[in-house]
C-alpha cells in the first residue's frame, strides 16, 4: 500500500509507535478480562447526576457562550477556581499563571513544542511516565534517566546528568506512574536547590497529588522552589513548571487539564495553543466548572479517597496472599498505580501472555524506560522485572480475583524458571 | 523579568506570534461594537435544547463510558455517523479512514507534525486561512503563494511552482476563509490532474461546505482524485486529505473536527494524536453523536443556510447601499465571509482604527497571506487593500448598521487620499 503521503513522512515521525498501553487497553475489551493494565478512574465514582445537572444549568442559562468558540487561555471562572483550589496547597497563583489544556497530555505536547530542539536532553525518573515520553519523542528529546527508589528519584545521584545540561527536568513527585512511589520531603528541598544552582528547571507533573490515602500532604516542588527564591510576586520568575488534571478527580473524558507557570511562559503557550486547537472544548470547561463549584470537587475528592484506598488495600492483602515470597512491591500513599519486583531471569513477555491466558491484564515495566538514540537502553532490562498494576479501575472483588489469576501465571513460570536454573546443578 | 525557562526557548517557536484575530476577538467584547471580525457561527442558531435532551440521555443511559478514556481515533459511531454523512457527498469513506480531531484547527497540527521537516515548502492560496498558517509556521514550513481570484486558486499559474516540489498543497475549495471564492469545477480537475502529474498530495479543508445559499454543490477534491485514479478501495490510496468540522453546523464550543484520509495515513495521525491530547473529549463525542443523529444535523443545516443566506444578503446590500463605487467585494456562494477591494494608496490600520472608534470590526487582509523566510511577503502588501468581513454571527440590523458605520470609515479616508493625491495638481 502507497499514496503521494507515505513517502512524505517528516523525520520527526520516524519511529514514532503507538503506546503500548492504549493499544492493550483496546485488547483488553473482552468479556470476563480484569485489567490493571490502564490508568483508568472507577466509573463507579463518576458524579453523573452533578453532571447532569450542571449541562441544563450551563445549557438554559450560557447555552449561547458554552457551545461558543472561547479564549484560548480558558474559560476564566475555571481558571480562577483552579487557582483557588491549588492555593490550598500552598501554590498561590493568578489567574494569568493558569493556562487550561485538552488534558495534561497537551500540556507535556505544548511544553515539547516550546522547549525540545532535536537532541536537546530531558531529565526523567527511571521508570517515568510514557506519555511524557510519547509528548517529547516527537519533538526529537534526548534523555537522561535517573533511577528511582522507594523514596523517589534518586537526587544522590544527580548532580553528573545536570552538569550534562539537560533542557529541563521531568519529574512526578506524588504516588509517581508507574512505581507508585513518592519524592521525600528531603529530596523535595534537595531537588529544587540543585534546580537552582545549575539553573535547570522542572516540569512537576502531579495528576494523583490530591488522591492521597495515608500520611501527610508534602509540599510540590512549585511551592519549595519559591520559598526557596525568598519570591512572594505571583509567579512572575520561578524554576518549576506545575501540571495537573481534573482527569482522576473528575472525569478524564472532559479532557481538561492546566499549566501553572510564569506569565511569559503562559503567554507563548498559549500561542502554541492556538496553532494546536485554538482551544479546549467551551463546552466541558462550562459543565467542569459548574460539577466543581461550591464545595462540590473537595467533596468528591473524599468519596474517591475512600473508595480507592480501599482497593489499594484489597489489592495489597491480595498480592501478600497469593503472590510468592520471591516477589516484592511498592506500597503507595496514594494514586492509582503498585509497581512488582520479579526476580531476575523471568521472561516478561511470557508471563504476559499467560497472564493474558487467564484473562488479567497489566503493563510490564520496560514501557516505562526511555531510551536513548544511542540505543542505551536507560534501564529497560531492569523494567523487564517489574509490572505496573493499576488497582482503582476494578471492583475489589476482581481486585481480588484478578491478583490470585496473576500470582498463578507468575508461579508458573517461577517454577519453570527455577527447575531450568537448577538443571545443570543437578544432572 | 526572567526566569530559569525564558532562555530555553526550542527554534521553533522563534517569531510565533498570536493569532492577531484571536487578539482581536478579546478587544471586541465591549458592549455597542458591530463585529464583522471573528468567524463566529451566530449563538441564536445553536440547537441548545437538543444539546440538552443529548446530555440527559448520554449521561443517564452512558454515563461511565461518556465521561471515561477513550479510544485515540474517536467515538466509533460518531465516525460511522461522518463517514456516512459524507458520503451523500460522493466521498466514499470507511470508518477506517476517519479521525475525530479536536477540531479541525488540530487536524492542521497533526498534519504539520506528520509531514513538515523545517524548510519544506507547502503551496497555499494567496490569501488564506490563518491559521492553517499558524499551525505550519511552527514546524519550520515555506509557503509557496499562488493567488486566487473570482473562481478560486489560479491554477493556470500552479505549474511553476509544483515543479519547485512543495510537501503538498493546502486548498480551500468552497466559500474560501478569509475571500468567500469558490473554486470552479474546471479549475477542480485541473487541480487533481496537476496533483497526480506532479505528486504533489493535496489537503482539502473544507469546514464550509454544507453552508452553500446558491447553485450547485461542486464535487470535492477527493472525490475528483478518485474518479481521476479510477479507484474504489475505500481509500486505500489516494492523493487528497480531506478536512471538516461540526463548528459551523453543530457549535465551535464542541472542538470537534475530523480527517478523512488512507488507513496508513489514518494510523500515524493517530499515533501522534496519542501524544497531542489521547483523545477527544469522549463527552463531547458523545453529545454530538446524539445531537446529529436521526436525521438532525441535516435539519439544523438547512436552518444554518437560512438564517446565514439572510445575513449575506443584508451586508451585500448594505455595502451595495453604503460604499462608495471604487470599493469592490466578493460574492460567496456560501460560508461565513466576504472580501472587500479598496482602492490603492489607503491606510488600511488607519481605517482600522477609525472603525473601531465607530464601534465596528474587521480583520485587515494582509493577515491572510503568508510570509516566506526570504523576507517576501509574498502578496501581504496587496492584502493590505482587503477587509475580511463576517456575515454569520450579527444580526441583520446590526450588519446594517455596522456597515453603515465601516463605510463612514472608509470614506473619511478615501476623501482624504483623494485630496492628498490631488493637491500636488492643484497647489
Amino acid at each position: 500500500m502507497s499514496t503521494a503521503w507515505t513517502a512524505r513522512y517528516a523525520l520527526r515521525t520516524k519511529g514514532i509507535t503507538s503506546s503500548a498501553i492504549r493499544e492493550l487497553l483496546k485488547a483488553t475489551q473482552k468479556p470476563g478480562m480484569i485489567s490493571f493494565g490502564g490508568g483508568l478512574p472507577a466509573p463507579e465514582v463518576f458524579p453523573t447526576q452533578r453532571f447532569e445537572e450542571a449541562c441544563h444549568k450551563v445549557l438554559t442559562q450560557q447555552g449561547a457562550s458554552a457551545l461558543q468558540y472561547g479564549e484560548t487561555e480558558g474559560y476564566r471562572p475555571l481558571r480562577e477556581l483552579i487557582a483557588n483550589n491549588i492555593a490550598r496547597y500552598g501554590i498561590k497563583a493568578k489567574v494569568e499563571n493558569v493556562l487550561i489544556t485538552s488534558g495534561s497530555q497537551q500540556a507535556l505536547d505544548l511544553i515539547g513544542k516550546l522547549f525540545i530542539n532535536a537532541g536537546d536532553r530531558v531529565l526523567v525518573e527511571a521508570p517515568t511516565y510514557l506519555g511524557a515520553l510519547q509528548a517529547f519523542n516527537v519533538y526529537g528529546a534526548e534523555y537522561v534517566s535517573v533511577p528511582i527508589d522507594e523514596n523517589g528519584l534518586r537526587t544522590d545521584l544527580l548532580e553528573k546528568p545536570l552538569r550534562s545540561g539537560p533542557k529541563f527536568m521531568y519529574v512526578l513527585p506524588n504516588f509517581q506512574n508507574p512505581a507508585g512511589t513518592t519524592l521525600s520531603e528531603g529530596r523535595r528541598h534537595e531537588l529544587v536547590m540543585l534546580s537552582e544552582k545549575y539553573g535547570i528547571p522542572i516540569v512537576e507533573d502531579d495528576p494523583y497529588g490530591q488522591l492521597r490515602y495515608e500520611g501527610e500532604h508534602l509540599p510540590s516542588l512549585v511551592v519549595l522552589d519559591r520559598e526557596n527564591l525568598r519570591r512572594d510576586d505571583g509567579y512572575s520568575i520561578g524554576n518549576v513548571i506545575y501540571l495537573s488534571t481534573f482527569s482522576k478527580t473528575l472525569a478524564p473524558g472532559l479532557r481538561l487539564g492546566w499549566i501553572v507557570a510564569p506569565p511569559e511562559v503562559i503567554s507563548k503557550l498559549t500561542q502554541l495553543k492556538q496553532g494546536a486547537d485554538l482551544h479546549t472544548s467551551t463546552f466541558t470547561q462550562f459543565v467542569a466548572y459548574e460539577v466543581a463549584r461550591d464545595g462540590f470537587l473537595d467533596q468528591h475528592v473524599k468519596l474517591i479517597r475512600k473508595v480507592y484506598r480501599e482497593r489499594r488495600d484489597v489489592m495489597l492483602q491480595a498480592l501478600e496472599e497469593f503472590f510468592p515470597s520471591e516477589v516484592t512491591w511498592t506500597h503507595p500513599q496514594g494514586g492509582l498505580f503498585l509497581w512488582v519486583t520479579l526476580p531476575e531471569g523471568l521472561d516478561m513477555q511470557a508471563i504476559f501472555r499467560a497472564a493474558l491466558e487467564q484473562n488479567v491484564a497489566f503493563v510490564a515495566g520496560d514501557s516505562f524506560y526511555a531510551r536513548s538514540n544511542d540505543g542505551h537502553d536507560n534501564g529497560a532490562r531492569e523494567g523487564s522485572r517489574h509490572m505496573r498494576l493499576n488497582f482503582s479501575n476494578a471492583a475489589p472483588e476482581q481486585i481480588q480475583e484478578g491478583i490470585r489469576r496473576l500470582a498463578a501465571a507468575v508461579k508458573s513460570h517461577l517454577a519453570a524458571t527455577t527447575i531450568r536454573l537448577k538443571l545443570p546443578l543437578e544432572v
